[in-house]
């Protein structure tokens, strides 16, 4: 660990990918995954930052909160803050697409089919990934279908130390079914449990690797 | 006034339009200025039934709450308990659009653009106009330009009593900027207000439209 507390930033919630003035493309997390890491986080000693999409929560106030609204948001303050971070977990439920222009009036309801335009929003932690240096990063997989394949494929493809593979049940509930898988081959079974239950499994995970990226750390400074 | 309690249904909170298992189209509607109808026309001796969009908000035990979430389920409802209502205030912020087709799996982010195709959603106070009877019914336009004359244009197509206009500002947030237009030419400037206060003053005119409606009924009872 480093001698100072270790720092964890954890991006948390949904976003809204506005359509025009009132509505927009949403999910029902409700950031309280998000919560209960920087909770159990804390109780570990950790300094904890959040930036966290439109919720209704009470977050204790030692932790810092930035909050956003768009996944172009939550993007760009976690590329500021990311670099002052030792672990990243990107706990938000962030859109994968937003229309791709935004009406400045809100649209009326017609009789007509309207075609609406959808865009690839940046994937935020594949991005991160570049900038990763020796953090660690934590990933979640919502899959609906092979669960496990998706989330190993986005464990590489985002460069992530452990990625959390859960079902779209979770999402707003209060308990979910959960698989960690870690970079180094490691399958653990979590199975049913609270969100705050699988913080802590995750952040027994979380603190052996960043255990191992220090040792990494001391060993360059040696050579 | 009937000579039971007069029964009010309110409709209130969001819709969600689902695009996949985890993404929907939807708005910021707190289901705030619903709950201070409600809660207003309770403290006024109503009898007070809901039927309200997904939030997060505690509802007084003794108003009759049925929770629905995409649009069509508020319509069914809305048609099962209109019945039973001497007042109909439509406060939901229903979309008006939904995706024509709803994707049994969670759509992956591609490279490419994609084209979402929408549909126009039943307008609920316009279909319950029907069978509007001896009823008190009241809406709300949320409008982003010409306000007043939208607001005039829905009270005629929905065959309103009342209509409330008011700003995008206004959704989710403490306090907004409202006018209300009667179906006899009234126009009466709330201004900034609370959502209670809006609710005292709308209720103010819901209650005389009522008793002007029940001497209506007496009256043609006589003939």
């Amino acid at each position: 660990m480093p001698d100072r507390p270790a720092r964890i930033l954890i991006l948390s919630g949904p976003t809204r990918e506005y359509i025009d003035p009132v509505r927009y493309i949403s999910n029902a997390s409700s950031g309280r995954q998000g919560l209960a890491l920087a909770e159990e986080a804390l109780e570990r000693g950790f300094e904890v930052e959040m930036i966290q999409g439109p919720v209704e929560l009470d977050v204790p106030d030692s932790i810092q909160v930035t909050p956003v609204e768009t996944s172009s948001e939550m993007h760009e303050k976690a590329l500021a803050r990311h670099a002052f971070c030792d672990v990243l977990i990107g706990a938000a439920a962030v859109s994968d697409f937003r229309p791709r222009e935004t009406s400045t009036k809100k649209k009326k309801r017609g009789q007509e089919l309207w075609s609406l335009e959808l865009e690839p929003t940046t994937d935020i932690l594949r991005d991160l990934a570049k900038r990763k240096g020796l953090r660690v990063h934590v990933g979640f997989a919502l899959e609906t279908d092979q669960a496990r394949e998706n989330g190993m494929r986005k464990l590489i493809e985002k460069k992530l130390d452990w990625i959390v593979v859960n079902s779209p049940e979770a999402i707003g509930a209060s308990e979910g079914e959960y698989e960690l898988l870690g970079a180094g081959g490691s399958k653990i079974h979590v199975g049913r449990a609270s969100k705050r239950e699988l913080a802590a499994r995750l952040l027994d995970q979380v603190t052996k690797s960043l255990e191992e990226v220090c040792y990494g750390r001391s060993g360059s400074e040696e050579n």
